[in-house]
């Protein structure tokens, strides 16, 4: 080793060090810079400190560190109607075209109308008329098929109100709070009502959460061979978890094996995941996020007088739970900064 | 900064640097050396190497690497009973005090004679009983209650013929392939017939696999609250999944969500993941471990005249297959220069 070559090395590493140096003498950035002050944000930076910090009591080791977060209403936004109802609604087109016989037959000839612009067409659709149109729209399939076509869709549609992109509408604030708890060491998971199939499609781009971390309602599937004898997975309309109320714990068990250190929820259908979270030993967090913000996103819930809504249910009990369990409510009038990184 | 202490880190940073220089100066350690040179061996080196260089046409991007293994047989000793069936059996007796009526019926008392060294009565126990007796033992409790008792018997129980614990039956040359995998940013997985709560007890301690890499047959869960008001999980005896045969790919669409670069197994069971994972695009690797080494473990399957055997079993049709889609086969008796780590 020559000693020039060396040389130029230490001046390197010497440099380097100063930087490390100089990072320690600086405070620490702010990991939540869209969070106002308050007892949200307290109890966020509270609980990684308690549970991330060698000798504390409260300390979990980093393989065991998992938090779980409801998506719809909790990372991005649900109004004014979920976005993969959205998605089956807006491929009902081109299964009519496949299928013209199925133009005049309810309930396909009332998603057309309500894509007319006929708005009541809406209220006509029941859960059972959903979930036949989800069997047409996202089964039948081979996998790859549908994860193209869930793919296409995303980059393309838009709200109707906020006219942005649906992966564009995800909470800054929470986004924070996912970097933050990955980069203390924490796994973070996706538990969704929504269909696991169709948000693995975009999570890792639009939340750094892989496939494997998104648990979600999921149908089965058939595993067979093509013509060219190659092997291939259909999707079938046959519900294998129903990711919603106590289904979110047993899926969670099923799914990744150990209770959650921190959930964050906002309606009725994870009332079963922050009670469950918020039982297990050590420091436990669970928060409720309250969609008080009529102006930047939607007032509903119990920002409404507590009456129920079709979509992101919060019921008066759910909030009087988070207040006998010690949950954290989040309002984003008053706790965020900035709701979405366009604003 | 006083120039003193920056000095002392100039000179450890130097250190530091030499040793890095020196480093690279020799050539990597053999990352398999339970390995023989040959077929399998080659196979290995070159999956990673196509799959993991830098402006490799193979190359797959470090989220993207997932590797799949069957557990019983591959990565440990299955033979001359699964070890799960094991734990079930040597369950009985607690159960049989719990509940002296079951002394007298089948297939407990059945189970009571086998345990005490006839051998013979084994063969009465059908698969039925099998299930009846894993419902009986495993089922019908909260999830931490059985955890905390398979954790016991775990730690405790031996192997009947090689007398010594079952964690300590994994092969070797299959360690060194996890560590190998993991250590070029893959995600290493198990994917068994046997339980998937039984598995994720020991996983990260054997195998360096956390729980929520493990892809198992499962029974579902039951979310409710004790007497206490807090809630809790209980182990159910329905079989929410089915983790052999087709079974494993569709699990690991459902667990996972992405199609194997690289899978291994070692019977039939294992036959949908293996093609499954072949018919991927770009390098994918399918192994098939062979058991033909009646001194160090076991011979049988193909090793024994391509007999079907009741544990493990592997018919000529999988060899065959194995050839003509170009599997490759690990001989246990050729490949491996050490099977177990005390050898």
């Amino acid at each position: 080793m020559k000693f020039g070559r060396l040389g130029v090395g230490v001046k390197v590493l010497a440099f380097t060090a100063s930087l490390l140096f100089a990072a320690q003498a600086f405070p620490q950035a702010d990991p939540l810079p869209s969070w106002n002050d308050g007892v949200a944000k307290t109890a966020i930076l509270a609980f990684v400190k308690d549970t991330t910090t060698q000798g504390s009591p409260k300390f979990v080791s980093p393989a065991e560190r998992v938090a779980t977060f409801d998506q719809d209403g909790t990372l991005w936004v649900e109004h004014p109607i979920y976005t993969q109802v959205m998605f089956v609604l807006e491929s009902v087109p081109a299964l009519v075209k496949a299928k013209p016989e199925l133009a005049k037959v309810a309930p396909y000839s009332t998603v057309l109308e309500l894509l007319k612009g006929d708005r009541a067409a809406m209220a006509k659709l029941t859960e059972a008329d959903l979930f036949k149109l989800l069997a047409a729209t996202s089964t039948g399939m081979p996998v790859e098929t549908f994860q193209a076509e869930a793919r296409k869709w995303i980059a393309e549609a838009k709200h109707p109100r906020l006219k942005k992109p649906y992966t564009e509408l995800t909470y800054l604030p929470m986004q924070e709070v996912l970097k933050y708890l990955r980069d203390n060491g924490y796994k973070t998971y996706i538990v969704t009502g929504g269909g696991q199939d169709f948000v693995r499609v975009y999570s890792e781009k639009t939340y750094g959460i892989p496939p494997e971390q998104v648990v979600g309602s999921a149908g089965g599937t058939t595993y067979g061979y093509g013509k060219d004898g190659k092997p291939f997975l259909t999707k079938e309309p046959k519900l294998l978890l129903n990711d919603n109320n106590a289904g979110k714990p047993e899926a969670i068990h099923l799914m990744i094996g150990r209770r959650p250190n921190m959930s964050v929820g906002n309606s009725t259908g994870d009332r079963q995941m922050l009670e469950y979270t918020k039982a297990g030993d050590g420091a436990r967090l669970s928060m409720l996020v309250l969609h008080d913000d009529a102006k930047r996103e939607y007032a509903y819930g119990p920002a409404q007088g507590l009456a129920d809504t079709k979509v992101g249910t919060f019921s008066p009990q759910l909030y009087a739970e988070a207040t006998k369990q010690g949950w954290t409510v989040i309002s984003m009038k008053s706790d965020w900064k900035k709701i979405f990184a366009f604003e």
